[in-house]
């Protein structure tokens, strides 16, 4: 599947006192990377949420190759890896955008499920974009 | 009023670059000390919640008087500072647990709404927790 | 003094369970803008630190006119209020950016500090920025 | 090895839209049990960052089994799963504290670096600590 790239800047509040960027704010930076690939894709994912279509995280997986500091700016490459009737898997690669050093690699996993949190299937529309079609394709 | 403290343990999270807590924290370290006050006066936020009442914040003010670093136990002191029909404004006092300096003082202003986000009488009920009843009382 | 503006979106990490931006996004907002605002005129808040230069808050204070909501672009615009020897207070004004109306206003307060944490002259081609000049002008 | 366990209770602030917390703050309360796995057995993890050593992520691993809601109380518990020269992984497992259910396991290794982040050996003290001894032991 093809990828999208986003870039973001990081926060000063994002640091901790060993001066870079807290390990756990990489992951709502992938999640802002879903978000835009869903988003270039024609899928909103606001929308979804109030169509009654939600996309929980059931697992997430990290590897910090480097540290990133204050005010760096990060690239957030995200792809679909698996897709699932009911789950998807998100790959992820996070570089330093001045150098190109590799900041971490990432995989999480979302679980579909509806307004009462029951695990459902991945509405068609939105698989279909998922394997490589697009939004009402 | 009455008060009720909290304390509550700097996280290494919560730290930035600067080797101190990052000053948005104390608002949420404040959030949870309000959160406490009104169950020690048998309220649940969370309930009343469920039961159609939001108290969102429409207005904080933060003084720092001093840096609070990693692992260091904060006391955060709260009370009812002025109950009016439709909101409510909470005072603060922060303190370092270890040796009582001070760490910062806080105000925040909290209105009532209901589900549909429409400004709303606090209900009696809470409102006269507030104002020095009990729940129920 | 002329203003900056950024654009942030909502990101879902920073939603709450009333469906909006959590209150304390916002100042995490007006950091990046101030930020911005700083890089914009020459002057990297990232070297002033690492110069020895530390800007930390003493106080801020936000109003909060609206909520706003997951996936939204919130307008920050920032501009320096007050320059002092010692500190520099910025103003904030949050606005929607699909429809123009207003989120928040803000205020804080920033002491100039060495890093044994003195409080100290804010440098002087930092001030004369913030007055109005350039740095290295 | 045994383990030590912590509670926490959700904070209004680490909810999100979906009503119940965000999956990134299960991190930052494996992080407060690991300070307190490590307290309990006589080691000030703030202390040691002052005498130059660090304890960086380098992998995070969680598998999220069931959400858990505002103001519900987490119990984390902690143990080093596996000691290694330069790297120590923890594991966690998180239930809801009022039905035992169980919210998420997780794993994370840490690696230890000096101040210049260079990867070297956990100092024999901390390493004695982890693998069964007791500091000064």
């Amino acid at each position: 599947m093809e990828s999208t790239t986003i870039e973001v800047r990081v926060r000063y509040a994002e640091t901790d006192r060993m001066g870079h960027a807290h390990h756990t704010h990489h992951l709502v930076w992938c999640e802002s990377a879903r978000t835009e690939w869903l988003r270039s894709r024609g899928v909103s994912y606001a929308r979804l949420e109030d169509e009654g279509v939600f996309l929980p995280i059931s697992r997430v997986q990290v590897e910090y190759r480097g540290a990133v500091g204050y005010d760096e700016v990060v690239r957030i490459e995200t792809w679909p890896e698996a897709v699932r009737s009911r789950s998807v898997t998100f790959g992820y690669r996070l570089t330093r955008e001045s150098d190109g050093t590799e900041v971490a690699e990432a995989e999480t996993e979302l679980v579909c499920m509806d307004r009462r949190r029951r695990i459902t299937r991945i509405p068609e529309a939105v698989r279909s974009v998922l394997t490589g079609g697009s939004a009402g394709g």
